[in-house]
């Protein structure tokens, strides 16, 4: 029997506004990038002995509160109770930066997949308008819009747009790829500052497509299209100009769920199976 | 009769992060001297012509949601209706960046005066204790702790601290300044992501006291000393050391009270009798 090796689970998050996205640039700073210099540090392995597989590979300037990818680490090397416990503190200390906080390190269940074996990824925006307390502390992770934004509306589009549908009018053209997501929540509070936050929850997102869904929201938030003008335009299953893709600042990777762990084997290979080739 | 000079009043707030501190200081960038630039271009004025006298000076690395300063023009200026209606977007703009945010802009009421008039200052600090949930996009403005704090016995200490005291022994000493401050509000409480903040507000503050306030209650809601002991060193009335003053960042002032407009003037006659060389 072939030796299995060993698959960490790790959680993090950051904050994207300096990174070029999680996935590796040539020449340009990346979430991913630098974790793996990080875990070849404080693992003493080469990098390219591990790779690390990501839960939701967020764009650049996109934050993550909670973040899930997985590594697995070579089949020789023997990672002892102690350095298992000691590695988010020295993960944390190799990373050199708090922009990436590391929250959490486990061995990974059996059939656990970072990507596949998620359930659902959810994501929150976060958009000053007019009616909301002005917070400069908070302009990293919010957009400010010159309008103000009617979020019964904005609701009213939530609704009308949840359940199993193909999303090609938001999304980022990708070879090969699907667009056939299931929506499973898009909804708008204000919270005590008066910002506007959506919460959109879906299986799984191409490209933009959240960026592009909030884009749709404010423009029938500013009265400019209808609910049923943004419907009907899903329908067309062409990517369109009618709203804008609002800016990735605005945009955090707030939670991906998974199944118990039982069933973490069983979910991958139906992701698998399902969307082999599409975006998260 | 002399001529009356046009006072405004001007409502901001900053991210503190990368100023020394709201003071204009040589070679050193500060939010005043931002402020005091910008003002200079939108009105067309020299910079010696006018000056700006602000509510809470903060320090470097303390933000403020809610600063309050006013600005004499000179007498010979004509801000006209539109001048002034346009000079909050036209400030931002020459501001340059979005880490000093520019909410009001008015003639000031008669007898006003941004720091004698003030009624009283109210802070907030952030700490991320071992309970909170680790939030990247929170790290400029909240400080992390490696140990659970006990919120209920910091409480006590908020309670035990309240009302007229000489405070001292929480200050940075200050030639010819008193240190008897009232304090009217010292409280705690844990955000939805288990964030502790503390509310302190007073008529007004010496300086570094409120970090020292918060040192003292992080070293009572870790076990380190007692409600007694911190209430015992007050009495000293000299600078100590049995707690850390703690860091900038994690402070930010939320509000300047003031009084109804017909008071504004009676109130700083009265301040400037009782504290006239006092710091706020």
């Amino acid at each position: 029997m072939a030796r299995v090796s060993t698959r960490l689970r790790i959680d993090c998050g950051y904050e994207g506004t300096q990174f070029f996205g999680w996935g590796i640039q040539p020449s340009h700073p990346s979430v991913q990038a630098s974790l793996e210099i990080a875990l070849g540090i404080v693992l003493r392995l080469d990098k390219k002995s591990f790779q690390t597989v990501v839960a939701g590979r967020t764009d650049a300037g996109v934050h993550a509160l909670a973040q899930v990818f997985h590594v697995d680490l070579p089949e020789d090397f023997h990672l002892s109770d102690a350095a298992l416990r000691a590695l988010p503190r020295r993960l944390q200390g190799a990373l050199g930066t708090d922009a990436i906080s590391v929250h959490h390190v486990a061995l990974a269940p059996p059939g656990f997949d970072a990507r596949f074996s998620a359930l659902s990824r959810t994501y929150e925006y976060r958009i000053a308008d007019l009616a909301a307390r002005k917070n400069p502390l908070h302009r990293k992770f919010s957009v400010v819009s010159p309008y103000r934004l009617d979020e019964q509306r904005m609701n009213e589009l939530g609704v009308a747009l949840l359940g199993l549908h193909d999303w090609a009018a938001f999304c980022r053209p990708r070879v090969a790829a699907t667009t056939i997501r299931k929506l499973q929540s898009f909804s708008w509070i204000r919270n005590a500052e008066g910002v506007l936050i959506a919460t959109v929850k879906a299986d799984a997102f191409c490209r933009s497509m959240v960026r592009s869904l909030v884009g749709s929201a404010v423009a029938v938030g500013r009265g400019k299209i209808t609910v049923d003008d943004v419907a009907r335009v899903r329908e067309q299953k062409a990517r369109v100009s009618q709203w804008p893709v609002m800016p990735a600042k605005g945009l955090t990777l707030v939670s991906i769920e998974y199944p118990p762990e039982a069933d973490m084997a069983q979910q991958a290979l139906d992701t698998r199976a399902r969307r082999t080739l599409t975006s998260d």
